[in-house]
């Protein structure tokens, strides 16, 4: 039972509003149980609230048709790409229809010269990148499931690549929406940067689909890198790692990814990956440039981690050593869910200034060790973001009470550190409650522009606020 | 004569809040003459509209009471940083209150280890990089003008380092503000990063002062680099050091600053600066990172301007012959003003994607010819963004005309060709009529939200809208 659930639409709206779009769309709309459930389910522990109603759309146009149908009758909608979000954000807390982005996956145009790509808002990243190696470019964002660009940008997604390119919102140039009245909005242009009123593109990116429905997306673009590394050491102490970290981002080495696990989720990643790793704090990086910079950057590194005492650097340009590495880095999800049969997670992130993030990951271990639970670290470290799975038996239901408050404390800990309760993952309906002790009144600012957009609390209602 | 004026406050209503303010700031407030037409002067063609007051705070509650003792009497606000906008930003279209910051401008806390500042408003960014230099640490926009930090957030600032560093957007982690209602509110934390619900901090970024007034700022600092060299090379044609451009750009050598100046630009260069460069479309390069790095950079480039057809390229670690060429550069605006005697400027900006850039600057010369009037161009070209000065005689009312409709022309060409009307001098007054052709129906959004947080429409009234 979730409970976040909200009051539903008049039962007559919404039956004359599934109407009009079962007419419309014929076969691609359904109301089968099965396809609907499926619309409320995310990789979280946040129970589902399946929609009334599923459509796929196939032109910015038909999106537009959607909301203004739901508009005239009042019937939510619930903006979906392939359901990888933490935080139950394509969860229907007020039921009404989902639209699923999967018949909407195309790249329009790509522009080398400029390094943009224009695309619609159901291509994963994996699609993208497949569609963009042959002409030497990528998009870098990669928040570790294949999710969809529509759904990265409504959640200001990030992941291992942004201590060097950004998150979201540093790589979205413009963005096509559908507002709450139907209005299709286009929020930039093609140009690298702007000063033409309110940035209504780094508003919509990280809205969660409250604002208005993504339907296009002008992306940054990158060349692929002429030559790339990878590198692993591992430090007797979480502290000593995190002071590779901030040594490392201090001499501005353009670090790709450098990503920390804990002692125990090296165990997991040893057993499931059948690797034999040193089961102590590790890092992981990985190098970009030219072959010169690339291992100009590796020496670097090589000495700051020796000075915080780390063991056995080494690193490596083959390819499939770096695979290798990073394959193991990927599976962590799956690492921790079977390393102990009938287990359930929670995941939850959270970001520090580095500076904090040693005592924040120690904090964190003596939490769980003092819960009795297992919760493996694993974090963005050059950005200071870091996540924590909490393990716990299926059905024990203390265990998963304790969980829930051994997130809380992480969260308000965060929070009390200067942080964010959330880095990467977004609001969504779990951290609903975090969000005011973050900022104060700003959420009321928040608020007053959600209803200035949507008065009557259409798009996807019940997250955020 | 300011064609941009709008309705006055209530005489009346007007006369009780400056008593209130003369009396609550004593000295800090004044009306005088001259103060107050400083006040509403900037580097711009755009006639004076001075406020009626100017008031000095000190901290952000100060700045609160001014906001709530101005929402009671319905009298604008136009916050003041050193007034080097280009578009009349801080003109006071209806009169009211003009909020200096100058005794605001202190540096709050400087963090190393996580390479951030919190500052007040109205600190400059050379008084911020004098602070920070012994601490082997700087904030890298520079927008050439000496402005405030507060002022560059407002207009979302950038200039010359923009294609490494980013722009204003890009470097400020989070904002304090105050909201029309006196409402004192911060929009995100240290961290890094953040999917923290509604991206305000963004939002209020580039807002020219109509939706808060900003109060503090932490904002992201950059190392100061171990190396850094110049370099500098000629081309037969603005086309010809456009593809070098884009080549170095899709070869991703981080370039930390990639100006061109057209041959009219380097002939006044070389009068005021008493240089000898050759008469033809210049590039000027700066390269940052360690030694090797640089030297890499330099060479890269060299390779792609020899492929591009540059005729000189040098290259240089000296910091004495780095200073001499980027105060060359820096010394444009001054260059052209005295190029001829009793000249006056129109200064624009746009911005298109790179792949047009050398179409756009070429029809931006031809244009010049066909109207008889010198116009420079000066480009931050890594990013696509130019500058034309339009140099006209002072007085001639026709001449002023033709410029103007010259400035109309090529803002409505950068529009044509997926391109921006401002790149990084915002829309202020100057700019108001593109922003519609530019995106549609997306300004009625801005406005939307504009109403919501400002219904009185109080917060630097008869900008960007």
């Amino acid at each position: 039972m979730n409970d976040q659930t909200l009051p539903r639409p008049a039962a007559d709206q919404l039956e004359a509003a599934l109407g009009v779009l079962r007419q419309r769309f014929g076969e691609r709309f359904t109301t089968n149980p099965g396809v609907r459930e499926q619309h409320g389910h995310t990789t979280t522990h946040i129970p589902n609230q399946p929609p009334d109603a599923v459509v796929f759309p196939r032109s910015t146009e038909e999106v537009a048709e959607i909301v203004r149908t739901a508009a005239q009758y009042k019937v939510p909608i619930v903006p979906f790409g392939v359901g990888t979000s933490l935080e139950g954000h394509v969860n229907a807390a007020a039921g009404g229809v989902s639209i699923d982005f999967a018949q909407m996956n195309a790249v329009k145009s790509v522009h080398p010269e400029d390094l943009d790509v224009v695309v619609e808002p159901g291509i994963t990243r994996t699609q993208l990148n497949t569609h963009l190696r042959d002409q030497g470019l990528f998009f870098p964002i990669d928040p570790g499931a294949d999710a969809t660009l529509g759904g990265m940008a409504a959640t200001r997604a990030s992941g291992t690549n942004a201590v060097r390119y950004g998150t979201m919102k540093d790589n979205i140039l413009a963005l096509e929406a559908v507002m709450a009245d139907g209005r299709i909005i286009r929020t930039g242009t093609r140009a690298r940067k702007s000063s033409a009123g309110y940035d209504l593109t780094r508003l919509l990116v990280g809205s969660e689909g409250t604002l208005g429905v993504i339907t296009e997306l002008t992306l940054r673009l990158h060349g692929i890198p002429e030559a790339m590394a990878s590198a692993r050491c591992t430090f007797p102490t979480v502290s000593a790692a995190c002071d590779a970290v901030i040594a490392t981002i201090q001499f501005g080495i353009p670090v790709a990814r450098i990503e920390l696990l804990d002692a125990l989720q090296v165990k997991m990643v040893n057993k499931y990956s059948g690797l034999t790793l040193p089961e102590q704090p590790l890092l992981l990086l990985e190098f970009h440039g030219s072959e010169d910079s690339v291992a100009e950057q590796a020496k670097s590194f090589g000495e700051i981690a020796d000075d915080a005492g780390a063991q056995d650097f080494e690193w490596t340009g083959r390819a499939e050593d770096r695979t290798k590495l990073w394959q193991a880095r990927h599976d962590t999800y799956w690492a921790n869910m079977q390393y102990m049969p009938n287990m359930a997670s929670l995941v939850t992130d959270v970001c520090v200034p580095i500076s904090r993030l040693a005592d924040a990951v120690n904090a964190a271990q003596d939490k769980a060790r003092e819960l009795d639970v297992l919760a493996p670290v694993i974090g963005h470290v050059g950005d200071g973001n870091f996540h924590l799975t909490i393990l716990i038996p299926k059905g024990d239901e203390a265990a998963f009470e304790r969980a829930k408050s051994f997130v809380g404390w992480l969260n308000e800990m965060a929070i009390s550190m200067e942080g964010t309760c959330t880095g990467e993952h977004g609001i969504g309906q779990g951290k609903r409650k975090y969000l005011p002790q973050e900022l104060g009144d700003a959420p009321e600012v928040m608020r007053a522009i959600k209803m200035a957009l949507d008065p009557d609390n259409l798009l996807n209602p019940g997250k955020i606020f």
